[in-house]
C-alpha cells in the first residue's frame, strides 16, 4: 500500500509557516508500520492542486492531504477534489450539525460564510474532528483512497488519530517495517560511517542504514523490511549490538529519545537534582530539560539573569569579577554555577554566557562567543564555544552543547 | 522562472526531522521577489529521486534540491542527478582542497571515505560551503538549471545565500511580487472573513487574500502581483488600510514580526522593564522574550520556578497560599509576580503556573489547567485557561496567550 503526503498551501510554499504535519502524520503512520512514499506540496490554486492529485494517485494508493478546507476565499481542496474526482458537491447535514454544535460552544454565531463549508464532494464520508470546525473526509474512488484533513496541526491529528488512522490500520500489507534509531553525541557521521560499515557490510543486503546529522549529533537509523517481523527484529538488534561496540562513549540513548530524557533518566538514576542559571541562552536551555514529563521530579528551577545587577544580586557574582572580566567569562560562569547550587539548593547546575548577537560583539569576543559551566560543589567544568554569527543559532548550539556537555558528566561520574 | 523544491530524505518522510530548509529557502527567495512553485520530497533512494527530478523538470525552470550529498551510503544525490543528467561523474580537484582545508581545520584525517564526495557531475560547478565538506552544485542543462545542496540546515543556508542566489536574482523576470502580511490577535478567521471581504471585494481581481490561523492568531496576507511595482504596492497599501480601519483593537503588527518584538517596541516605547516568573511554562516563555535581538534593552530576567520551595524562597509566595490553594491558583499567579517584580526590580512582570502534563492533574485541576497573571505595582490582571492533555501544545499555548494578553495591556496602558 503506498501512501503519499499531498500538502495545500501557498503559506507553505512561501514559507511563512514551517509544515510540522507532515512529519506528525509521519510519526503516527510509522508505528503502524506504514510509511510515507512520497510528498507533494502545492499551492492554492486550482490548477495546481489538480496537477497534484493526478500525480499523486498515479504513484499512490492512499493520498493523504492536508490544508484548504476553513471557510475562506483561500480554502478551495473541496471544491478542486470534486472536479477531479468529477463529483458533485453536495451540502452536508452532517457538516452542519457539526459545525452549528462547534460556533454554539465559543459563542460564536453561525453565518452564510459557515454554510459554505458543509458543502462537500458526493459520497465523501466525514471524518470527526472535536477540535476544530472543518470535518475531515475518506473518499474511495477507483481503488484509491483520498483523505482530507484541515492544515491546522491539532485538528489535523485529532481526524488522523481517531478517523483515518484506524481504517489504515486494517489495510496495511504483510510486509513489516523494522527501524532503530540510536542517538550518538561527539563524532562527524563520515568518521562513525569509517568505523561501523566495514562491520556491518554483511548485513547490508537486508538493512539500511541512514546517518541524520544535526549540530553535535548525528542519529544513526537502520530500516529493515521482511515477511516475517521476528527475523528482521533480530537482525536489527544484531546491528544494534555491533554499534554498541564501535560507539560505546558516543550513544546516548535509543529510538524516540533526546539529550533531555536521557539528562533526566540520569539524573533520576542517582536521585539528584538539577537548576540553571542562564544568560545568552535566555530559558531555553531550561525549557529542554522542562519539555520533558515529569522532569519537575528532578529539576528545582531556573534564573534566566539577563543583567549584571541580576547577576549580582541572584547569584552573588562579584561585582570584581564582572568588571575584570565580563558577563562573558570563565570566572562567571563558574560564579553563576555557584550562585545557582546555593539559590536552588540543587544537586547539579549548569550555567551560560555569551553573546548572542547581532549586537554586542567585540574584537576580543565577537558575537557567537560563548562560555559554558556545570558541575557541584565538588567541581565545576568549563568550556568556551564560538558559534556563528546568527542569533537563534547561537540560542540553540548553546544549549545543545551544554545539554551534551553536561551528559558526558553525568554519565562518567556514574 | 517556475522554481521547484526537491527534498531528498527518508529522514523528512519518516518524520524523524520537520524540513526547516524549505522555509528558509522560500524566505530568501521571497525577498528577491522570488517564489516557489512546488515542492517534491522524495526518499534516499534512486529511483525516487529519478522520478522527482523528471516531475521538477517537467514542471520548472530552476530546481532548488537538498539533501544526499553528504559522505556515507544514503548520499546518492549526485549519482541520481549524473545518471538523470546523462553525465559522468568525475573527480573534483576543487572539492578535494575544500574537503581537505575543513577537516585539517577540524583536525578530522582524510579518509578514503572523504575522497568518495568529490565525484560531481561533469560540468557542475561548485558553490562554497564555509559551513562544512558539502559543496554545493549549479547544473546548466537543456534550458533548466539543477542547484544541488546539503540539507544541513547551515550549510544550506550558506550556499543559498552566498552562492545559489546572487545568481538567481539577475535571472527573474519582469513581474513584481507585493506581499503584505497582517498580525492579529483575538478573533476567527470566518470572523474576520465576514468584516473584511465585503469592503475588499473590488480588490480581488488583483490581489489575493490569504488567512494563516494559530493559536489565539490569525495572520492575513495580501499579494499582487503586476509589472508596475509602484502601482501593485499602492493597491495592496489601500487594502491593508481598508483592514487597518475594519480591525482596530486586533492587529498587532505587519510583516515579519511577532508577539514579543511588538511587545518588545511597546517597552521600549514606554522605557519600562520585564521580568517573568515561570512555573508550567518552564522557561519558554522566557526563551519567545529573548529571542528577540535587542531584548537585553528591557527584558531584566525570569526566573522557572519548578518547586513550592522555590516559589516560597525566592518569589515570596506565601506558604498559606500554597497549602489554601496550590501552586496553580489565582492567588499564586498574583503573588509570583509580585515577587518578580521585587526580585528583578522590573517595572512589569508575567508570571504561569498551570498543569502541564501528562502527570499531575485531579478532578478540579485537569491537565490543561492555567493561571496567568501580569501587570506592574498598582495593577495585576488573571485569567485561566483550560487548554489540552498534550505537553508541548500547552507549554506553547501558555506562552502564546500569556504574550496576547500582555501585549494588549501593554496596548491598553499607552
Amino acid at each position: 500500500m503506498k501512501i503519499s503526503l499531498l500538502i495545500i498551501g501557498d503559506e507553505v510554499l512561501l514559507g511563512q509557516v514551517i509544515d510540522t504535519n507532515s512529519s506528525t502524520i509521519a510519526k503516527l503512520l510509522y508505528k503502524e508500520g506504514l510509511e510515507i512514499n512520497k510528498k507533494w506540496t502545492v499551492a492554492d490554486r486550482e490548477e495546481e492542486i489538480l496537477m497534484g492529485l493526478s500525480e499523486a494517485s498515479s504513484q499512490s494508493d492512499v493520498i493523504l492531504m492536508t490544508g484548504g478546507l476553513g471557510p475562506t476565499k483561500d480554502d478551495i481542496t473541496k471544491k478542486a477534489i470534486a472536479k477531479f474526482l468529477n463529483r458533485e458537491l453536495v451540502f452536508s447535514e452532517a457538516n452542519k450539525s457539526h459545525l452549528t454544535m462547534m460556533l454554539n460552544k465559543r459563542n460564536i454565531p453561525v453565518t452564510p460564510l459557515h454554510m459554505e463549508q458543509c458543502y462537500l464532494p458526493a459520497d465523501a464520508e466525514v471524518l470527526d474532528n472535536q477540535m476544530g470546525t472543518a470535518l475531515g473526509m475518506w473518499i474511495e474512488h477507483n481503488e484509491k483512497i483520498f483523505i482530507c484533513m484541515p492544515g491546522v496541526p491539532y485538528e489535523m491529528e485529532y481526524i488522523m488519530i481517531h478517523g483515518a488512522l484506524p481504517r489504515l490500520k486494517t489495510m496495511s500489507s504483510g510486509l513489516t517495517v523494522v527501524h532503530q534509531t540510536i542517538h550518538t553525541v561527539g563524532m562527524g557521521e563520515t568518521e562513525i560511517a569509517d568505523i561501523i560499515e566495514p562491520k556491518l557490510s554483511a548485513y547490508f543486503s537486508e538493512i539500511s542504514l541512514a546517518y541524520l546529522p544535526s549540530q553535535g549529533q548525528v542519529k544513526l537509523r537502520l530500516t529493515g523490511k521482511h515477511t516475517d517481523p521476528d527475523y528482521i527484529e533480530a537482525r536489527i538488534t544484531e546491528c544494534r549490538k555491533i554499534i554498541d561496540n564501535c560507539l560505546p562513549a558516543q550513544i546516548i540513548g535509543y529510538g524516540e529519545t533526546s539529550l533531555e530524557n536521557e539528562i533526566g533518566k540520569l539524573l533520576r538514576q542517582k536521585n539528584k537534582s538539577l537548576s540553571i542559571a542562564e544568560s545568552c541562552t535566555g530559558g531555553y536551555l531550561a525549557h529542554k530539560i522542562t519539555s520533558v514529563a515529569g522532569s519537575s521530579d528532578y529539576f528545582k528551577g531556573c534564573i534566566v539573569a539577563y543583567q549584571n545587577e541580576i547577576k549580582q544580586n541572584q547569584l552573588k557574582v562579584s561585582e570584581q569579577i564582572l568588571n575584570q572580566h565580563g558577563a562573558v567569562s570563565e570566572e562567571c560562569v563558574r560564579e553563576m554555577v555557584k550562585g545557582a547550587l546555593v539559590l536552588f539548593n540543587s544537586d547539579y547546575a549548569i550555567a551560560t554566557s555569551g553573546i548572542a548577537g547581532p549586537g554586542g560583539g567585540t574584537p576580543e569576543k565577537p558575537v557567537g562567543t560563548v562560555w559554558l559551566a556545570y558541575g557541584d560543589v565538588n567541581l565545576i567544568k568549563t568550556r568556551k564555544f564560538l558559534f556563528s554569527r546568527d542569533r537563534q543559532r547561537n540560542i540553540e548550539a548553546t544549549a545543545t552543547f551544554a545539554l551534551i556537555e553536561f551528559w558526558k558528566f553525568l554519565k562518567n561520574s556514574l
